[in-house]
């Protein structure tokens, strides 16, 4: 049977946006468990009421529901050790906690405050009202004041990604030989701007960008073949 | 036999300040391999010539020598296997790879913004022109034009210790349930500004200063018995 989870979706409800699904997709697509998804949009909160709370990912796995995003990575790998780790063990756990929350802290906020404009045109349109006053709340200001003069302000954004360049340098993937959970954790990040945004946030000759390349190919080139909702737009 | 390591030392021979040096004396203190250092001072490079560079840690193990304090950890870690992970497998390392991209790319300059001109104190009267030169050319201005207004802008300090401050808000130790290796990366940088600089880092609320306090106690308090420097220049 296989793990069902709760998507963010667009107003095409074939772009699947959400940062912290692509991370879980990545991870079930490494650990070669089939996933059914159930596109979801911000406003149905009554939707994921099954889980007690109102974010997603959500996943359903025979009888257990689990949500956020490291929860469930954790929740995958302690459920189903005999398949391909994610972590590589708990100190391997632990380590990735930390890219986490970078990722969570450091590198989510600088890649919204170049495309959350954009990502309103993504959303769908009973998320609009919704999904601009949440964030220009958090922001507090429009959201065309908050992307403005990303051309740029780009350059701070790539400077907030030496960590990650820095280790990509030197080794093919953030979890050595071969792709951990923390690949699919920066990479969510980037592939939700890939599919709600045309603007490029990489220099073409970043180690992150010759990353981001071999990420798109894994498993069959997953990630690459999403809809991208900004192409849509036109 | 002790491994042996060149470690940055002050006017005072007794304090040693350098960040890498302390991540890996703590790193021998978790294998628990015996350790002979030998003052070091910047200018010295003479001193090193037999290591084919001019920079601290570099040690001497039997015949082996390495230097870079990545490198140094790799080299203990493959070299003695049978004592005490620092990393926690493969994956674990690879992880760890980028909580020292970070701890260099990040956080070492932010804390010397907050107190190189306080290290100016500290190190050697040998060392203190070729100190002020180098750093004042790395950024641009004088020592005491970096440090000033570091009661200000230590807001934004603490703000970029987020991903540490979220991992410890979760976890005891950077490394999960027992120090790793990642743990000496990121203490190890608070150290250097501890040995040199009365200047206060974190607030006393912060879960990385709790934390801090856990570090210095490991080992039979071997971080908290380090000679301070700052103290001494009164």
């Amino acid at each position: 049977m296989a793990i069902v989870m709760h998507d963010l979706a667009g107003a095409d409800p074939a772009v699947r946006f959400s940062p912290y699904c692509w991370r879980i997709r990545l991870a079930l697509a490494h650990k070669g468990l089939a996933l059914e998804t159930i596109p979801w949009r911000f406003t149905d909160k009554a939707a994921l009421a099954f889980s007690g709370q109102g974010r997603v990912p959500v996943i359903r796995d025979g009888d257990a529901v689990v949500f956020d995003s490291w929860s469930i990575a954790e929740y995958l790998e302690d459920t189903y050790p005999d398949r391909p780790g994610l972590f590589g063990g708990m100190a391997g756990r632990a380590h990735a906690r930390f890219v986490n929350a970078w990722a969570d802290g450091v590198m989510l906020g600088g890649i919204a405050r170049l495309i959350v404009r954009d990502l309103l045109d993504v959303v769908a349109p009973q998320d609009q009202a919704y999904f601009r006053e949440s964030r220009e709340a958090r922001f507090g200001m429009t959201l065309e004041a908050v992307q403005e003069g990303r051309e740029t302000r780009v350059a701070d954004f790539r400077t907030s990604l030496v960590p990650a360049r820095l280790v990509l340098g030197k080794q093919p993937w953030l979890g050595g030989d071969a792709p951990s959970y923390a690949d699919y954790i920066i990479f969510g990040n980037l592939q939700w701007a890939r599919c709600t945004s045309g603007f490029e946030l990489l220099a073409a000759d970043d180690p992150v960008a010759a990353w981001r390349e071999r990420m798109l190919d894994l498993y069959g080139g997953l990630a690459r073949k999403a809809a991208i909702g900004w192409r849509g737009a036109d």
